[in-house]
């Protein structure tokens, strides 16, 4: 039997689907115009787990109709080369869009590559300039990372109140926590980072109105982590012992007291590609 | 008597004449390469207080043998004129850092104008891409907002351990709180930001082992409203009733628990200053 006070799922899934639609709607009324919103993605070497995503990448963008172009290479191609094909890309304007899937190989450097990508072309919103953009809360068209700006997309189809809300983000990468933090601020809320040095950083979490983990280890975070009725954004894409596909937090639905959470799969994953369909496709448009 | 618990003053002024002794021991080993560093200052209309800041800047440039250029222009400037005269100021070899006095009348953005300084020459580290640096930590070397680097020079010098230390940062500028908070959380801070929208801002000061208020108003925080033992940075810069300077932050010396403070004024305003100096010191060295 369902309990009142059961915890409620945050459908990613669903609204991913939705603002998927709505991606398709624009691509059509650019194809009108006679254009196409085109993303070039680059693959260095050959971790699983990175083919996979840009596989998925691939496949949702012409699910859309948006170009996709790979660029593959081995392991041991040399950062000259990778920088060159950016370079390359940046002058495409075909191309709106270009993202190097990480990791990368350790002789290549990651953040120079990135500082390469024309901030104008950076899907990911990684280039320092697009941070700085994000934390200044710039009035002006840019682009922001794609898991923090989809869970901002997410929290808002579920009407969350963010002005004045306590929200804690666990972790602070430059890829989740640090886009985050300053998308938490320019929306009001109060916002605490805690983190690998953080004491007592249940203590932080047992106090938010909203919980952002990107931690990447299961059962980082359990029931009694939460204050009852929060708002739990699980970010963290790993595998348990039975190589089954979890979050960071482990929690019961039957007894939870957590209020919504985003359940993995089916949370914040499928919200980051179609958000990086979503801001393709709306740099294809800011270059109109 | 002085009590054991007296809340001790955090010398601004005393660490602001070291550091200044360091610039200028700096200056002289440019000096035997042939090389002066050089500031320009941008001054917009008549505001009083404008005025002082930046003639204090140019008194303590030529104190320490940095050369300084002022670009005066009446309240009535046009924006092309105010940015032409960056754009010479970027070309000019004997010039390492501009700065624009803040506020600029309201016919110029502001915003405009500070990212027309070429980012190499952004001595006041607010040009987007600069505090895109800082967010991500970079391992580069690029200017950081002055009054934030000044505190972390101070805390340093007073030995205060940030590693996991609780910081409450009270206001989110993008001249101090943000710059704050990034240099916080890079130094392994937990920090929380609070703001104009915050619940119950006081329980977050209370619980805090650094605070860093910068709200730009009297008694904004009082006593109660710290941890015994708490370190608060006062960075108000206001006026009281009887026209007399003093910060956010009221105290009484004599009962209060608060462990350490930087007072107004000789705390954290003689810290700016010269840590504006040391960075268009260190500007210039990295030009080399």
């Amino acid at each position: 039997m369902r309990g009142f006070n059961m915890v409620k799922i945050i459908d990613g899934r669903k609204v991913a689907k939705q603002l998927n639609e709505s991606t398709k709607q624009k691509v059509r009324e650019l194809a009108k115009k006679g254009v196409t919103p085109g993303i070039a993605v680059i693959l260095v070497g050959n971790n699983d787990a990175s083919r996979r995503y840009v596989h998925m990448k691939e496949k949702k963008a012409n699910e859309l109709g948006i170009n996709s172009i790979m660029k593959t290479f081995s392991e041991d191609v040399s950062e000259k080369v990778v920088i060159d094909t950016i370079n390359k890309l940046n002058s495409n304007p075909k191309v709106n869009g270009i993202l190097v899937q990480s990791p990368l190989p350790k002789h290549i450097n990651e953040q120079k590559v990135i500082n390469t990508i024309s901030p104008e072309k950076d899907v990911d919103g990684f280039n320092p300039i697009n941070i700085g953009n994000l934390f200044l809360n710039l009035d002006e068209k840019y682009p922001v990372a794609c898991t923090p700006k989809g869970i901002m997309t997410l929290l808002e189809k579920y009407q969350v109140n963010l002005d004045g809300a306590k929200v804690v983000i666990v972790g602070r990468s430059s890829i989740v926590g640090k886009p985050m933090l300053a998308l938490m601020l320019n929306a009001n809320a109060t916002i605490t980072v805690v983190h690998s040095h953080t004491k007592n950083l249940k203590a932080y979490t047992q106090a938010a109105d909203i919980v952002i983990s990107s931690v990447g280890k299961y059962k980082t975070l359990e029931d009694k982590d939460f204050k009852p009725g929060a708002y739990v954004i699980d970010v963290g894409q790993n595998l348990d012992s039975n190589g089954k596909l979890v979050g960071d937090v482990n929690y019961d639905p039957k007894t939870s007291k957590i209020g919504y959470i985003t359940p993995v799969p089916g949370g914040v994953g499928p919200m980051t590609i179609a958000t990086l369909m979503q801001q393709t496709v709306e740099m294809c448009e800011w270059g109109l």
